[in-house]
């Protein structure tokens, strides 16, 4: 028996409904293959900032270093501005922990079909490896005159050699574990200076996966070839601000960012790596109990294969697509009338 | 009996062929309407670049400054880096005539399918307005260290007042003058300082246009939002980098980027305005004569418009919605078997 102590952050809102599902299934699948889970739970949230002043105490990042995974449910409430929320949370613990992939899993499943027409179940299957920790979205810059007429806004995006060979190195050992195709998300005719140096390095860190066949994509030429025709791609690896749109586009791509999945990885394992699904905290359904699961159970799944249980992990993926094309429970966002619990559970009949 | 001079620069591959075609198209439906155009050409491409080391002549933009409009069919070439290739024409027009506005309208027409399924013709009709001379694309930036380990690429976005109000005056008229309705892409909760700014003068621009009723959207969840229900949305204003994304996800939305039409505008008319198909030079195809009008003919359709003359206009457009709508004829690229002088001339037929 191994035991893995994890971090639990809910969050806000539906973050608060989903995290017990993934918990539950992170239980239950766990235990069938020898591992055990303990839980610390925090309450860092909107709700924390209200009565505190703070999304998460001063030490926050110390509280969670020795834990062996952090599962984040979601977090923002309207009462907080957005970078409040983010900056106050969210972003300082990809930045400390170094958590410089962010992963997420595209996959059309039977049993939900997908707003693009040749996305067919089965055939969409793709990762896109986004780059977490420097890129566009930057601290350095700020603004000028402000007020006046001759105001203006600055923002930095910074590219080191170091970021993108370690992310592009990431991105071709996972398409040489996959199907070996590889694009590369750029801009080099229209961004000057940056741009041309990120294919520089992926070019350069190609050379070292000969059986990968890959190709640079301007990010809008890229962006239309997904919707016209999404079968194609295997990995995808993009600057933090390319992967950011091309993850919400491919989600939607197969069917909307409800059910979609997010791993912030430190692959080094320094420092623990936070899982959180993609949807945001859905105030407007909060609070109901009828918050769709799978983008959380999804999560959990990316947390057992990072901790070493793959075949675990492989369970879990294999029992949401069985529920999905199988049965008819699932929540009101998907057109059922089941709420969050008796959908896990029903995921969990076929795991 | 108006007189325009247009400068027409044809370009690399298919500009050749679509060139034709849209003049074809202003000869015809002008000399209906009273209006008579005459042209210069010239052979700014990349072909000159190999025989003359210079995409255009260094006073190349005296050379077309007092032209009405500029008629640009598409640039780039694989044996030209894109950067030397954009930077030496495109480029450098969009900013030495202040063509802040870059204009793409989409639409969904009957007989041309999209790839995604709620995007029923009749349905989609959007104008994306790029903001075209700042923002992203900027010629700040460079590298540190270059070929040592702790290299660096720089990139400053720069978002002026002056910018950020004068296009989202361009987009909030233009929806006064349209269905109402205007989302302005974003990124406030993640690139800290220049988004917020780009939000506050939007939001101070909508209060001067109260019958438009707007929204902001970030980016990643308007990409998916595009293909999620595209139905929805009537002008989408966004910075440099997000309009640029965001025309070519939307074109593809409406069944790829072979008809889309843009127009870099100058609205104050201090210099001549470019038209330019979205598409490029296509080399695969090249020399073939078998190229898709249409981008080149509706572009032709937003110079009619700029020039003032807004029903012959409305007839191009017509024309094209018609000939798809009831006409077998059209290029390969859309399955038909036609050549480009063809379908020009069956696009004329329903003028
Ligand atoms: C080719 C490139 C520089 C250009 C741009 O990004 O402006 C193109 O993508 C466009 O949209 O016109
Ligand atoms: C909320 C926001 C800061 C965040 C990001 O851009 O990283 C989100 O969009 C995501 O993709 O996780």
């Amino acid at each position: 028996m191994v035991t893995h102590r994890i971090a639990l952050i809910p969050g806000d809102g539906i973050g608060q409904e989903v995290t017990p599902a993934a918990r539950h299934v992170l239980d239950t699948v766990g235990a069938r293959h020898g591992v055990h889970f303990t839980y610390d739970e925090f309450d860092w949230s909107c709700a924390r900032y209200h009565e505190t002043g703070a999304m998460m105490p001063a030490d926050g990042l110390e509280q969670i270093r020795q834990h062996d995974a952090i599962f984040l449910g979601a977090v923002g409430d309207p009462s907080v501005p957005d970078h409040v929320s983010l900056w106050g949370l969210l972003i300082p613990i990809r930045r400390g922990f170094r958590q410089y992939v962010n992963l997420r899993p595209v996959k059309v499943f039977e049993g939900l079909p997908s707003p693009v027409r040749t996305a067919l179940p089965g055939q969409v299957d793709l990762v896109v490896v986004r780059e977490n920790v420097e890129g566009e979205y930057g601290e350095v810059g700020g603004r000028l005159h402000r007020g006046f007429p001759e105001e203006m806004a600055v923002q930095e995006a910074v590219f080191t050699r170091a970021g993108v060979t370690r992310i592009a190195e990431y991105a071709f050992t996972l398409a040489d574990n996959r199907r070996g195709v590889l694009t590369s998300a750029t801009k080099s005719n229209g961004i000057v200076h940056t741009m041309p140096f990120w294919d520089e390095i992926v070019a350069e860190v190609a050379t070292s996966h000969p059986d990968v066949t890959w190709r640079a994509e301007h990010i809008d030429a890229l962006a239309a070839k997904l919707v016209l025709d999404p079968t194609r791609f295997d990995v995808i690896v993009g600057s933090n601000l390319f992967g950011d749109i091309l993850s919400d586009l491919t989600a939607a791509v197969a069917g909307g960012i409800g059910i979609a999945p997010a791993a912030n990885l430190n692959p080094e394992r320094e420092f623990p790596s936070m899982f959180e699904p993609v949807h945001g905290s859905a105030p407007d359904i909060a609070g109901r109990g009828i918050a769709n699961p799978l983008g959380a159970i999804w999560t959990a799944a990316l947390l057992l294969d990072h901790l070493g249980h793959a075949e675990a992990a492989a369970e879990v993926e294999h029992a949401i697509a069985a529920c999905l094309a199988k049965s008819p429970v699932r929540t009101p966002d998907l057109g059922g009338t089941a709420n969050t619990v008796e959908f896990t559970k029903a995921v969990l009949e076929f795991a």
